[in-house]
């Protein structure tokens, strides 16, 4: 790799947000949030200067009932124009589904894992199986216009299978790009990557994955290295994350442990390093209280308790 | 800076830790803990491969009660020959007081702030009027063959003035090396220290201490950037940490805020980086677990909850 990349003087000047809290977050929590809830909050995201919100997700409401309201929320948001709305599709199905709501949305995002154990027991498929029926998907979604990404869990270790060779998750990077997925994000799904791996991931998934497609990180918080993955991550140019407000979501296991990284706290970080996100955290920080009183729990978010770093107080 | 030493294959090998809960978390828990479970749990830390751990402080009772039995805990501890026992020295007259067990103890370490408004509000004196005293401490301290480190509060930003010129932590760092500390510790009291800030500030301490004096990084993870410090002091060289088992400690402001860097975390990381640190995580999360169950609340710890990455599963 060349050194002069890890210099800080090199760090991306800005990086790209996408927000998975009212998918990702809503979808973990025992209770149903009530849909109102729902939409004020997403509302309220729209208006932190975040770009681009994954909303929800057209999944079977027997399955997940945390997300059967997916029409209504997708139909009540309102939200400025560029604001880039996104929706997590399962399947052929789903896509079927969230197509009668075709202008109400700018992005889908799908997903499979890199290992089959993994595949095996979150959607009960081959990894093949899930390739074969995501390109269908993303080919029709690309036709539809939609910008598509593509998101491979486990990409840096199974809890089943641990090492994962980066190899197999760039080769399902390459299938999904092919596909027509413009961006490709590499999950840490239970927290078992470091800094180190990730840094010589980044770099090995550019040079195998050359500019075919954008490269995007999320990371999870679950052995607190979340932000040390984050900063490994920018020092290899990577300049796109993806993060939940509130530090909801990431299917936290065991019990009681952290999933997602907490977007105020990687708005906080990125901003004290002069990396510009176009956030205003203290909007988030509002974002991130109002969650909180709907589910009426601490979260795992720091930023949230501490709020931000004050420079300039006298 | 050198834009190789941010090389990730030049990162520290082998790092020195240095355990602080003993003092500083039992000194930051509202309830007084029973001096017979600070013996246990100090000497269950001594069996860890931890090899410096700061067990309590000679200060008066009146201020702070729940370090009132040092006196009782530097003499029933019972650790292996290998482990360095410190003592937090406050002024003249806790060395004094410390000195009655000099035969207990093998390092001191004393503190002061970078600002004069949080030196003022920590210990009621100016800067130099801290300086001056602890000057006398570490002179008769080296006298009595004790290793000496000194401990620079709000090194990154305080929470009352806000920036810190580093030339100022730095002067203050070469007044303690001249009176005879052989380590200084630089510490982000509030967590206000971003990545960037910390990889030029270490460059820049090199640059302004030479190889007077080593230099240790001592992080708080108030807003969750804890460990992304760690990694940008390593990128520097630094290889000297200090941190608190079960993440306890480190004057949590605002309440419910968190302190010190747990170690557990800190040496998940470091060991899944391949850099050693002589410690048995296994060994040292049944410590965090013991001092869990002492206090009967959760603590901030992540590694704690979600137990150590596990590669060879099946």
């Amino acid at each position: 790799m060349s050194a002069a990349a890890r210099n800080s003087s090199d760090l991306p000047g800005a990086v790209r947000l996408r927000e998975v809290g009212p998918r990702d977050g809503f979808q973990n929590e025992p209770e149903v949030i009530p849909t109102g809830e729902k939409v004020a909050l997403i509302d309220m995201l729209a208006r932190t200067g975040l770009r681009r919100l994954e909303v929800t997700s057209f999944v079977r409401a027997d399955v997940i009932p945390q997300l059967a309201d997916a029409a209504e929320v997708i139909d009540a948001i309102d939200v400025p124009e560029d604001v880039a709305i996104g929706v997590l599709i399962p399947n052929e199905r789903g896509l079927q589904a969230a197509l009668a709501h075709r202008e109400r949305f700018q992005e889908i995002n799908v997903f499979l894992s890199a290992s089959e154990s993994h595949n095996r027991a979150n959607v009960n498929r081959s990894v093949e199986e899930s390739l074969s029926g995501l390109e269908r998907v993303l080919a029709r979604a690309g036709g539809e216009g939609l910008r598509c990404e593509g998101v491979i869990s486990v990409a840096f270790g199974c809890p089943y299978e641990g090492y994962v060779a980066p190899e197999r998750v760039f080769a399902i990077a390459s299938r999904l790009a092919a596909a027509g997925a413009v961006e490709v994000a590499f999950g840490d799904t239970t927290g078992m990557a470091n800094p180190r791996q990730v840094g010589e991931f980044f770099l090995a998934a550019r040079e195998a994955l050359g500019e075919e497609v954008e490269l995007t990180a999320h990371f999870h918080n679950t052995r607190g290295q979340g932000l040390a993955n984050v900063l490994a991550a920018l020092e290899t140019g990577v300049d796109s994350f993806e993060s939940s407000f509130g530090e909801l979501g990431g299917c936290p296991v065991p019990a009681g442990a952290t999933g997602n990284i907490a977007t105020e706290d990687l708005v906080s970080m990125l901003h004290e390093m002069g990396i510009e996100t176009g956030v205003d955290l203290a909007a988030l920080l509002e974002c991130a209280r109002g969650v909180r009183g709907v589910l009426g729990r601490p979260l795992g978010s720091h930023t949230l308790v501490a709020g931000p770093v004050d420079w300039h107080r006298a």
